[in-house]
């Protein structure tokens, strides 16, 4: 079943290593079939150059595991929480890419320094707050997704296709896996630039709002006058 | 048209790749016929590996497109200014380099730290000003270019061939788009060793001028005795 | 003797090279079988690309070369040490990777800032004490061992599998060759995520105990579900 | 003539290139045959995949041309300085490699802040002092080696075999210049730590004077006992 998104699904965690975003098993990328109700991600724990199209493990919205030999990502319940709470995005990517780690390890939102920023994320990066004892405790990996969905109460996830959480590291989503992964590339890129940003002026604030918002229309919505 | 012209200038956004300055479609190249009147550029948001020589785009220095099926870069009315303004320059290079693009994020000049700079820099590499709302929301891609200039109003460009454009990246050029993007490698490498000098010293003003002086006469002028 | 267990330190040896922790002869894995008392070492010097199986040194628990024309690394003495006091260890490496060595020369542990360290590591990953001018003068390399085991009294080795050495670099271990390098990769990688999470956060505490413990255990002992 | 010397200054220079010391020309290897009062010297400008073993240049110690058809290194005042005076050396390197430049420009000694750089280096590699304007308008690359030899009035350049040049970047030397250039390698990775540490501890003074004379005498002089 699902043998294009599984086809697809497999290509974007290949994609992960090919693009340094991910040594050993660190990362995962899942996407969704809306239509179906259904969820295509990787196996746990299993070596990228061992992935092929049939290790990838078919869940429905509640986790349960509806096509696979494998056990499905441990972060397959934050991966959950997202597609139900963010009802147009197609793909989800998990990784511990070393710059965006880094600032989810200071706790410290991604401030919009520059238009490679602003072209791909709307305002800042934000970071979640650090979970509670009884939300670690109870259920883990659906907290971290409901923190994530708590940190975009006021923000709108399709500007702003990424997230640190608080001192793990980066979630990124797309309307497709391939999408969700191509962000996943950028948030590390800008992630870089932005250390060494601060490290170079500390008082930053970022670019003015009016060059922030030029640079994201000229890439998005319907005044869009970036590519083909 | 312009055949040979176009060979190059794709030769150059290739060069891009190679060197590491740019991921996904992060940077353009392009070229003028000064005797045509004419310029060569990359198509806006084409992947590199997709790229061919029937897809560069010519437009007149007013951007109009003379020869193409593509529209050109979104950035082409940035480097029109730059070849209206300064007169002997060939080509023409933009890209979110991540190191000069942490500087241009910083908002700060590259000081003179050395002689890797001065040997291809003369005297710091200049951040602009961040444009007002007005120039933004008016024309950016022309404004882009008319705070290049405006800061070059006291400088020679031919003797510092690249910028900063503030809150945004760098922009090189040369005498050809080879030159341009040799230049655009420089910037890179001359801005990694500045963000670490800065870390070492941060009060360091940067070598004399006697010695910035003899290493760029050492390279340019009627003087110059490197290479052969 | 021993073919099966050279012919695995042979290849974590390699395996050093391909994950680039070392440079020429910077570093050296060995392993044990603790049924026959005996290690096998890389030989001290030997570049990794002139490596062979019959090239392996075989030593007792005293250091006595059983097998081998060459002479074992010069660290060897330090290996012994290690696995007479850590009793389930199965491979140790060294290395002068430069991330692990970077915080080793600075002297300080490196804090677990969060999970991508407290997957692996419990706890901070300490650093040694300086040795004594006894110490260093007398039996270096046996004593390097004493400071890290000193440096364990009221640690778990198996749950902290690895060390830096003040002022001088990391030593990793685990359940065989193989794993000790794994956790040397890991180990490298976490303290370049340190330093760049340090510098965003001077003050940073790390992540709570009870998320490190979470995501210890989510990989560790009878509860783990990590994986297949 | 010197056919063998000129082989070996060949692959001496391409490994510049492959250990990633060097982009486009920007750097130089030179071998002295000691018997002939002979330096063959890379010719200056000319792209390393350019190289072949007859644009070798040979030149005397004054820097007469001895046989060649290009003009030799601009930099071949400095290395005929420190044949002259550092009279056990058998090959010199100069390279802009940006770890060891940064350090240079900043105008600092490194530090022995660990047991690598004792390995290899015998104290703090130090940088030279600033060149007056007499000096740099008179005969900058002669100073350029006076300054270094200067600065090694009190130290032995065999067991120092590398120095900063303030504002300028590292040369280094060794017994030939193979090891010339390993000695860069090790600087350029040395640096690369030194910064780290520096940022994680400014007020490191390094590893004590006992723990750098065993690291480096485990490898050099009577004693040695590291290798085979």
């Amino acid at each position: 079943m699902l043998e294009e998104l599984k086809e697809i699904v497999l290509e974007a965690n290949l994609e992960l290593k090919r693009k340094n975003l991910v040594i050993y098993t660190w990362g995962n990328v899942s996407g969704i079939s809306r239509e179906d109700g259904l969820i295509v991600i990787k196996p746990s724990g299993v070596a990228y150059d061992q992935l092929t199209v049939d290790k990838m493990v078919v869940v429905d919205l509640e986790g349960n595991i509806v096509e696979g030999d494998l056990k499905p990502s441990s972060d397959t319940a934050t991966h959950l929480v997202l597609y139900k709470n963010f009802k147009e995005i197609g793909g989800v990517v998990h990784t511990h890419s070393p710059m965006a780690t880094s600032w989810a390890q200071s706790g410290r939102d991604i401030p919009c320094y520059g238009t490679t920023h602003a072209d791909y994320f709307y305002q800042e990066i934000p970071c979640t707050r650090i979970m509670t004892v009884e939300e670690v405790d109870s259920a883990y990996e659906v907290y971290t997704g409901k923190v994530i969905v708590e940190r975009f109460r006021d923000k709108d996830y399709n500007y702003t296709p990424g997230v640190l959480v608080a001192g793990h590291g980066p979630f990124t989503w797309g309307i497709d896996p391939d999408n969700a992964v191509h962000n996943g590339v950028v948030l590390e890129e800008v992630a870089k630039m932005a250390l060494n940003t601060f490290l170079l002026n500390k008082t930053s604030k970022g670019v003015p709002d009016y060059v922030m918002n030029k640079h994201f229309y000229r890439k998005h919505g319907k005044n869009a006058y970036y590519g083909q």
